[in-house]
């Protein structure tokens, strides 16, 4: 594969959990072979955690000269008092300022990928913080609409990406139109291609009432909404199918069909997801362009300091940043 | 375990894979230790589709008598041909009689059990079935109103109550309501306790939106419709939890803190129990005075007759009703 430059993971709130699991997915970065990787947020809120060894660098290039003894973290002062476990305002501002570091480095390629810790959002709203979350403040940052954005959740053999989020599930329907499932799916299709190398990728579409609709007879939906757009997106060249029953769409002989399940709503997409892969679900940005995942987890307040998070998540999204940032450079 | 009689097992559709998956499950009576079972059904459709050794019987008690040597069978003449894959409206008059014998001697206490094989609802209506599916056809002639019944799918860790089941996803917000949940989940409730000797079980209520309405800022049905359902339950005594977030209700350690999680609608119930067990899924009614357990799948009519069909599901639903029997008939 072709060589990247380290990867820059945003600590989060330095209140959260995200620096004990960046500090853990170090500890394993031998046996769990993980490309460089550097942190970017308040040393403290690590020596705070954990007692590793930690270097500060000034440099991408630095961080990989020191990764193999320490875990190199590119310093970003904002917090007074940083205590686990008890978030406040100068947390978010610190969140947000290693955010904007973390992302302009990527931006500029000094870094190979960005991996985003968790932030709170109540409180980045707190400080002015206009966007909905980190998704939509990176997209902006690369000059991309939000909407021509795609998360997708990654697991070892299974990919959903949700068409709909963070919609009560009432207006679910009337959210959905054949024109956001035939974007979500474009995105989707460039996504596996340019993040995964597949060419071709096969793209399946879950139905969204009980066994697909049965041809009209438990909903319409899928009949107004789903088919025109596959038959549009086929007419593209894209290699979709569907609509699926959902129910009979993600075990494990139903998953080698095909490479990434678009879902109606959240809880379609994201029940797969951690059912199967609880601690080692990753959250990635389709759409942008640079490469970026998150852990699929919050911050965990509840349980900050207390060595008790499980760093997978975090070691997962690491991992499939530098896969898709090699792929990326090997195809440039 | 206390001493039951066999279970009669109804072929469903003659043409369907239910014969197929009766006679493998026969075959694998001794590895997978299955209690004594008989078909009921015509027997032509076994032999259409298994060379294996069938015996005729009169009664539940020779089929006990029998069952080592040869798959007993109940035989139901009704059939003029019988071609796996091409059912008619004789396949389904003969699915409906045998329904009908194997929900009577269940009744009656001859055999143990019922275990109902996949059956067409379309010709079924065509010959003048009433009821919406077996479930309400069996519950009718049991003097149960289908409303005080309750779908359970069972898999090895997790057990999932669906409050709506074949209800377009739009239409299910106006269908919840508190008194459906609470009617649920005390069928739930004694459900476990009666058939699986559950004492004081745990039960977990899922969410309807994402993350479940994040405290109404994603949706309202769970502070307006579940939470008192909660409530109620609580004060009469009921273990119950929740709403939990959908989406982190089904990972294994999650599964491990409760007895069975009740689902707002189809695919929410469904996922995770065919994702995970795809191939073992049962298919239980509950409220019932006789236990009644189906394969969690349909006819398959384009794999009858081909050798192709998996019996899992059949095993399990055998297993599962042999075990709530034997509990009962502990109990009694």
């Amino acid at each position: 594969m072709a060589p990247i430059s380290p990867i820059a993971v945003s600590i989060g709130d330095p209140s959260g959990i995200g620096p004990e699991v960046i500090a853990k997915a170090w500890e394993q970065r031998a046996a769990r072979k993980l490309r460089p990787f550097f942190a970017v947020g308040d040393r403290r809120s690590i020596s705070a955690v954990w007692d590793g060894p930690v270097t500060p660098v000034m440099t991408p290039q630095e961080a990989a000269e020191h990764y193999d003894l320490a875990l190199p973290i590119m310093h970003v002062e904002d917090a007074d008092d940083i205590v686990p476990g008890q978030p406040n305002v100068q947390g978010a501002r610190c969140a947000l300022h290693s955010l904007e570091l973390a992302v302009g480095l990527t931006r500029s390629g000094a870094a190979g990928a960005i991996v985003t810790g968790p932030v709170a959002k109540a409180l980045l709203y707190n400080i002015g913080f206009t966007h909905p979350g980190q998704t939509e403040f990176i997209a902006e940052r690369c000059g991309i609409a939000a909407i021509n954005t795609a998360m997708m959740l990654v697991g070892p053999d299974l990919r959903t990406v949700p068409v709909t989020i963070h919609v009560p599930l009432r207006q679910v329907p009337d959210r959905l139109s054949t024109e956001l499932i035939i974007s979500r799916v474009r995105v989707t299709e460039r996504g596996l291609a340019r993040n995964f190398g597949i060419e071709a990728p096969r793209i399946a579409i879950a139905g969204f009432n009980p066994h697909a609709g049965e041809g009209g007879a438990i909903g319409s939906e899928e009949i107004e909404i789903i088919a025109p757009a596959i038959e549009q997106l086929r007419a593209e060249g894209i290699n979709v199918s569907g609509p699926h029953s959902s129910d009979t769409l993600f075990h494990a002989r139903a998953r080698a069909t095909y490479d990434a399940a678009i879902c109606l709503y959240h809880d379609q997409a994201l029940i797969p997801i951690k059912t199967l892969y609880f601690d080692e679900g990753v959250n990635m940005t389709l759409g942008l362009p640079i490469v970026r995942t998150a852990p699929d987890h919050g911050t965990a307040f509840e349980i900050a300091g207390k060595n008790r998070a499980e760093p997978g998540a975090m070691i997962a999204a690491i991992r499939v940043a530098a896969e898709c940032a090699e792929m990326r450079a090997a195809n440039v």
